[in-house]
């Protein structure tokens, strides 16, 4: 068994956030006459090869925004705090690749063993890690243990805790969907024997939790034809250890990256996500200031969260997760306000789990300068995007038209904003160091 | 019951074809002794809330790439030419909406019925209107109808073929998937009852034929109990007719759009699907030649499959449906040479279904002309953009830098094909009349 770095908790998931669940799980203990929260692990199967999908890569390693799925399922699962261990099982061949992905997105609590060769036989090496103290490992049997998929990454704290919350009571417990077709057995001559009522049954999905004894005992039953064929740890409970598990309602996120269409799914959804927020930053004078609060309005028209904040609050912004900057430089032409950004970026560790869109705003004023000139100075930017590509930013530049006109400001402010709200949708990196005209 | 435009067969679809595959019905009406191929038609319930989706616009008609998703799949069932007719049902409040869609998109032979409040309620509505002959209908019984969902967009003429031959044979058929997840059966108190084995039992998908008498039979005498809570037909034909459906296998693609993460997974397939191949359009002098050259060779690394054409083979470009264009400007300024080729794309009808992306390169050579007054003359792209999305033709500009040195033309070059295959790609009308520069 491998460990990977231990200690402290991993970068936390944008988007809505359930806080001090880790509480109401402590609390509901106490009040149920426990002294304490139980002790949580969770193991994750992922030897998986992904035939399914039609892509040489198994599927829990392909790149989404170029950071691999299972990472993103590592994350939902470390930023609750209330789980101590993840044991994760991948196969020999992916064991580098794998240390290589906890090192470079930092995660923390994950231990490694070795798959199997079935995703039971995975799950079951996970368990024996935990129920066996080994020397040199930071691993102890907990009471309740999780199990989940590496291939779903948007599994949510409220979902993790009702199943962990139930399998407590009822020895195991597991998410449940309503059935999206319906569901037929064929005859042996591949004709309909009969179609199943949709409302008596439901899909099976996870995560799912166990009491940590219950589990492992049923793992320690079965037979060689389960471990090989099995597909369902819920019915294993009630095979060996006849424990009936709970069905928790789950919500459509906790669906599995099956095929080549899931992971566009997956990825337009962690785009949108990470594209809720933005921070326009900029300085007070008052001739910056209409401009950016005209602008600011134009954007919230454009995404639905608009946070605007100036460079002062910039820690503050960052320790929210967003990912998406607009650096408004009203009337100088160089890069100064942009480059000290950039800094700040650099010093943070914000852009290692998702690429950090940066947006430098210039602003064209025919009185003072020619266009092209204009131009000619911000060509430079194309160098610097492709220095802080490196550091997962992705830097553009926005050059908006300011005539006299006000009617005429605020048509090139509008556009701005679109532009903006294309570039942080997008994400793209093959538009890098381009300099777009508003 | 309502018409939409009769006559001609609609738009094809883009991406890998079958051809002839009505001529191998024939063939095979021919071989099992009979004069002619089935008459086919095929009943498209689309009465639908798309409550699931979480949004306020039924599935059906939630946009894609600006156009409705229905639309995609009445494209995907009228490029089946023995497909005679094309019913469709849909609410009173959306009937003139749909009257919209089949005029904007140049649908054909689909007539409009009201749907019913449930689906097997919409479904017997169409049924009738095919089987009572009307003043005024082109309607006639046929001898085979397909029902298909308005939410399957990616079905194609082979699995059509597979489940009509055999609807032809058994009386009825339908497309089957495996299961991707456990089903499982709850007990009254919520808890695991037991769970399905996996390997016995399909999910049932779409679409299904069926001998028009067995299915009319089955509606006709199943009770208002099946009418609002049933939701198989093959179910229907089974109980009522006796007829066992033959269970045809299906792809993938056959998937039903539900959630919200299906709206972006079909985007993002039908993005790529229109962005396999592009037009190179450009002069063959010879000076142009080897820069152009040099392009095609690096566009083709970006995108899987790169067709070259000069100017007089477009018109053929246009008929095998190539979405995405590059008009090379080597020596000129001007837009001459793309203002030719919009003027062509304009007499087509091709961005009708899909937008189209047009991309006028051209070449800064610093011993001509400086940078700035080069940036100058082609900012006019800004006013000729906004003029062809109109009709639906995306323009961007792309400025390559052209040194002597050659292997920095060649790096220019590298940088241009990156900009010209994300453009290509994301298809977002945010940018239309961006000068970008390699």
């Amino acid at each position: 068994m491998e460990s990977g770095t231990p200690g402290g908790s991993g970068p936390a998931e944008p988007g809505p956030r359930l806080r001090g669940l880790g509480g109401a799980l402590q609390a509901q203990a106490q009040a149920e006459g426990g002294c304490c929260a139980p002790a949580v692990a969770a193991v994750l199967p992922a030897g998986g090869s992904g035939e399914r999908m039609g892509v040489p890569t198994p599927k829990q390693f392909c790149p989404i925004l170029e950071r691999p799925l299972i990472s993103y399922t590592l994350q939902a699962l470390e930023r609750v705090r209330w789980i101590k261990d993840i044991v994760v099982a991948v196969t020999g061949g992916n064991m580098e690749a794998m240390k290589g992905i906890i090192q470079r997105y930092q995660h923390k609590r994950i231990s490694l063993v070795e798959a199997g060769v079935t995703r039971h036989r995975s799950i079951f090496n996970g368990l024996k890690a935990l129920a066996e103290s080994q020397p040199n490992s930071r691993l102890s049997r907990p009471e309740v243990v999780i199990i989940h998929d590496a291939v779903r990454p948007f599994v949510e704290e409220d979902v993790l805790l009702k199943v962990v919350t139930a399998a407590k009571e009822h020895g195991a417990a597991g998410a449940i969907r309503p059935l999206v077709s319906t569901v037929i057995s064929p005859s042996s001559d591949g004709c309909l024997d009969h179609s199943l009522d949709r409302t008596k049954h439901r899909a099976s999905e996870m995560p799912q939790a166990f009491l940590f004894d219950v589990i492992y005992e049923a793992y320690q039953q079965c037979s060689d034809y389960d471990l090989e064929f099995g597909t369902e740890c819920l019915q294993l409970a009630l095979k060996y250890c006849h424990v009936k598990a709970k069905l928790v309602e789950g919500s459509p996120d906790l669906w599995k990256v099956t095929y080549k269409r899931d992971l566009y799914a997956a990825e337009s959804i962690i785009k949108e996500r990470i594209s809720q927020q933005m921070c326009v930053v900029m300085d007070t004078k008052e001739d910056e200031e209409h401009v950016g609060r005209c602008l600011e309005e134009m954007l919230k028209n454009e995404l639905n969260h608009v946070k605007v904040m100036s460079g002062r609050d910039l820690q503050q912004v960052i320790l929210e997760q967003c990912y998406n900057f607009v650096c408004v430089n009203v009337m100088t032409s160089d890069f100064e306000k942009t480059q000290k950004l950039l800094n700040v970026l650099d010093e943070s560790n914000l852009s290692i789990l998702y690429p950090v869109v940066v947006i430098s705003v210039h602003f064209l004023d025919n009185k003072s300068i020619p266009f092209g000139r204009k131009m000619e100075d911000l060509m430079q930017i194309k160098e610097l995007a492709r220095e802080v590509k490196k550091r997962n930013i992705l830097l553009c530049g926005l050059l908006i038209y300011y005539p006299q006109d006000e009617q005429k400001l605020q048509e090139s402010l509008r556009q701005g904003a679109t532009i903006i709200a294309t570039l942080i949708k997008e994400r793209d990196s093959g538009l890098i160091g381009q300099l777009l005209i508003a």
